[in-house]
């Protein structure tokens, strides 16, 4: 293990945070940790962390400070204490809220004379250190481009923009991906062991429709950005046919229909809204509405 | 072009089945068509396709028939007509119906001396003759692997299995898959675009989520054929307070919130039924219950 110069504060050690403290020491980083219970940092301790008595004692001991406490709220009541001084301090939320919540913080932290990123991690503790955790980051670039080195201790790092909301919104996006694949996939093999197939036995050639739908989404943004939503391969009309024969099916066999319903009403209010004719990206229109 | 000693006839002449017997001409084979309005067979027979004059003839010309019919009752008009001899024949219906359908149609032909198999065309008719149309069958397996070379003319040709309905079954539930990635990427780039973020900019994002979650399914799927579902990444109740949290995200950026709310209501039953502590395909139970 080598030393690195940069030292990092960690404040909040749930299980994530212990996760990313370790991180930092693992990659030879001085770590100063801070938890409202002290208990929590023993074992980092032990691996050779610096425990620091009070928020502002460890926001002095890192050039940068990450934040991984339960919500925004409890974030700005441990900062926005008389006695911590953020001037000149760059702090880095992995806290869990919404873009509005990130871009009050960076707004309230600026006021400060701090510099604030916004961070969403797309991983489980366990995956922390691994080039698996996707670790999101939105607010200002150099900021970023500075610590860059440093935080690619924790995982795959990645910029977004300027705009602090985005590692938020960027996060939940990719939730709603995630469920939707793991959805279409249980569709299928709830309807598909009605027939005996195991879903061991299904579960390949569900990876691999969503892997080359995945391949086609590029060019259908380009339609998107367009504005334009010519048929190339399949009209909404004729894809409505098949949407109505998926919920027939799954009727027949005896399975939940409600994820098949969903998608062929959000079709059904597209054409009615006279794009029957248009390729199924076309949809982004209902997306884009309130409609509940 | 090669001469193949394999004969094979086209029912039915729309958009997909001319695409099938061009596949087949192109490949060498002596191809015979029918169609109820003979002039949609002009431009094949100037191809090199023989036009029968009628069903029977057409039947008797090949070595396997192709029906790619309007729907199931119009095969069986054309088909059930006392003219026709199908004793001995080997029929594979292209035609779009239930598994159910498909196995009262297997039934069906082997009460007149034919074997049958079922096939689903995961393709739009350009791609006919490429290795980009799947194509997907069902039946015995026998009569499927004696006319795998032929077939392959098509495109990536795949036996599922001897119940007749599986074509059905997996291209409904690969249909399913393809909506639910567009509507989780749709979902994700409504959100994004209140942030100024272009649908180009997100695609690649999201493309690689949806890959990068296809490849947990044969591990998930292990879980459902266990039926044990230990929270090894993350358990159910903690999935759904991120749940929450796209909902809530969709309702603050003004885009619709009904596919979150749907993937919510689905986590929520699971929990209600006592399933909070386990992992998520514990939610197969949910997609295997009628609830609408």
């Amino acid at each position: 293990m080598t030393k690195s110069d940069t030292s990092v504060t960690v404040i909040g050690l749930g299980l994530m945070g212990q996760a990313l403290a370790r991180a930092f020491l693992k990659a030879g980083h001085d770590t100063t940790v801070w938890n409202r219970t002290p208990a929590k940092a023993d074992q980092l301790v032990a691996e050779g962390a610096r425990l620091a008595s009070t928020v502002g004692d460890a926001l002095k001991a890192g050039s940068l400070t990450i934040l991984c406490v339960t919500d925004y709220p409890a974030m700005f009541e441990l900062l926005g204490a008389a006695a911590v001084d953020l001037n000149g301090k760059l702090l880095i939320s992995m806290t869990s809220g919404s873009s509005t919540q990130a871009r009050e913080a960076a707004q309230w932290a600026e006021q400060r004379g701090a510099r604030y990123l916004d961070a969403a991690i797309m991983a489980i503790p366990p995956a922390i250190g691994t080039a698996e955790a996707v670790i999101l980051h939105s607010g200002p670039q150099s900021a970023f481009e500075a610590h860059r080195p440093t935080l690619s201790a924790l995982g795959t790092v990645t910029y977004l923009g300027t705009d602090p909301g985005l590692a938020s919104l960027y996060d939940v996006a990719g939730l709603a991906m995630m469920w939707s694949v793991l959805n279409a996939w249980l569709q299928g093999t709830a309807m598909l062991r009605t027939a005996g197939v195991d879903a061991a036995t299904y579960a390949p050639f569900a990876q691999q429709i969503a892997a080359v739908v995945a391949e086609w989404l590029p060019g259908y943004a380009e339609q998107i950005d367009r504005g334009a939503f010519p048929a190339e391969a399949s009209a909404l009309e004729t894809d409505v046919r098949a949407m109505a024969h998926l919920i027939e099916e799954s009727e027949a066999v005896g399975v939940n229909a409600e994820l098949p319903k969903l998608i062929k009403a959000m079709a059904d209010r597209s054409i009615a809204a006279g794009h029957g004719g248009e390729q199924y990206p076309v949809l982004i229109e209902e997306f884009g509405k309130v409609n509940t």
